[in-house]
């Protein structure tokens, strides 16, 4: 693993892959920190009681932990060891379960299931899943600022990453998103629109990650700007490639419903572009993500891996 | 207003009650200049749209901004202008009004009417509702965050104030009361018990309200634990008297409706004490408030002022 990278311009999405790097591995074990972490930071930040467990059964019910890998896999990329972004990747994941527990309820998508186990609302009640969510999302806040408090001599990176994380999850952000994207059922949307909708509700997040990451592992101006490039084009990647299993997966595979998009006249990439068209799209999006970065050694090759897995998926 | 304050350890509520005080225009005056700050707020944090919409319906529909007002008056009392607290206590009318629109939800109190006009899902949907509470919790870390980013001499205060606010409005706090008052509907509790429900729910965001304003007004650690205290006493008495005023009240003054606690079969102070003892219980607390803070000069004759109408007020 100590492979030096070489820079070439033209290189392709191919001929960046990091061939030789292991990404199930390194999944499996920054997802078992990262859910390690969450079971402590849960605890700190609520008591005992039917709320902390509604809290913990959505957020440590498994799902793929990419906001909070590629925080931490951003710091690293920037030469940092990941438990400087730890807290930020648990917060990040906190919002992300969060979005996910109010976008189930009743009133907004009404689903069964999620990551493969009943959505909160179904395993407690509507009342107990609001709270959880508005539990959730408070305590990402106040582990961030724990964090700022704890570590003065990171204060000003700690500063920014709150700053930028409730921009990206606010209203003008990711529940702006969902909102656009509810307003939006039943109205043909033209692929700019689409992308649009897209950067606000999952995009926003996902460069946020890849951005607090940086920030925490020491990234310099424009290694951001890179990295930031890489995670806007990868987060588009992820939706693309959703809204194709959102047609063709596997439920059971999944976790949760498929079919939804369809049955709520939401538009989708397949849709819009076809299916096919959608996979060329999301691959052209992955090659220059990969493009961004293609001046950074070789620890970077987290984050060019997870880029490939991204198109790969199938759940 | 120079008259200065004369400390009397056996001081009893009348003898320390500001009384040439015009509680009535300082109000006025800070409400509007809360209200002005929330506008402008408001629209740094969201985008135009329905989501928008929703945030500013049930954010500018007036109330008593409490919290708010006691944020920029203990900045006073601790000796700076309230400028350096709106920030933060924009923060906390936001934190404030998002939980009650969630409590206002079906799904938990189901209330239609709230601050004289309907309630954010009735004026909406339930789903814009959902996410217009997400948008103002969200945005008021955004705004307290973009202080601290923005104020790098008070970045201490500010970090401190982050985690303060985001510990009270948690899963330890006012979203664990929320869940505490809902699951002992119909179970009779104790005083004690009654006591803590109420630190929990509305007590903790009080007391962080005075705790952030005296902070950023610079107050030092002897002045914050008197400040502290006050709060912690008039949070208390202002739930008493709430719950007084929900079997007493007149809906239409109130702008909600009220009996609700009863219909509910919640336990409540003139229930468990009866309505005489419950006055006289928050007359006591505020008595002891205005102790906690007797040593303090004529600066603080805003909180004093404000500790004596929380008994005396009708809505």
């Amino acid at each position: 693993m100590n492979r030096p990278h070489r820079p070439d311009p033209g290189a392709s999405s191919a001929s960046t892959y990091p061939v030789g790097f292991d990404l199930k591995s390194y999944l499996k074990a920054k997802s078992e920190k990262v859910n390690n972490a969450l079971r402590a930071q849960l605890d700190a930040v609520a008591v005992p009681g039917r709320l902390l467990e509604a809290m913990r059964h959505s957020l440590l019910a498994g799902g793929k932990r990419l906001r909070p890998v590629l925080c931490l896999a951003a710091a690293e990329s920037a030469g940092k060891a990941d438990e400087v972004a730890m807290p930020a990747a648990c917060a990040l994941e906190m919002i992300h379960t969060y979005s996910l527990i109010h976008d189930d309820l009743p009133a907004m998508d009404d689903d069964d299931l999620r990551r493969g186990i009943p959505t909160c609302h179904r395993a407690f009640d509507e009342a107990t899943a609001i709270l959880a969510g508005d539990g959730l999302l408070t305590g990402a806040f106040e582990i961030l600022a724990g964090s700022a408090l704890h570590e003065p001599e990171k204060r000003n990176e700690w500063v920014q990453v709150i700053h930028l994380v409730s921009r990206a999850a606010g209203a003008a952000g990711m529940i702006e998103g969902q909102m656009q994207d509810m307003q939006a059922e039943g109205t043909p949307l033209s692929v700019d629109a689409l992308a649009t909708l897209h950067q606000l509700k999952t995009g926003a997040v996902i460069e946020a990650a890849v951005h607090c990451g940086a920030l925490l592992g020491g990234a310099g101006n424009r290694q951001l700007n890179d990295l930031r490039r890489y995670a806007r084009r990868i987060g588009l990647a992820f939706q693309v490639v959703d809204d194709i299993l959102n047609v063709e997966g596997d439920p059971v595979r999944m976790g949760k419903s498929v079919g939804t998009d369809r049955e709520k006249r939401k538009s989708t990439y397949p849709e819009v572009l076809g299916v096919s068209a959608s996979r060329n799209f999301a691959q052209q999006l992955v090659g220059e993500a990969l493009k961004a970065i293609q001046d950074f050694d070789n620890r970077s090759d987290p984050l060019r891996a997870i880029a490939v897995y991204i198109v790969r998926r199938n759940r």
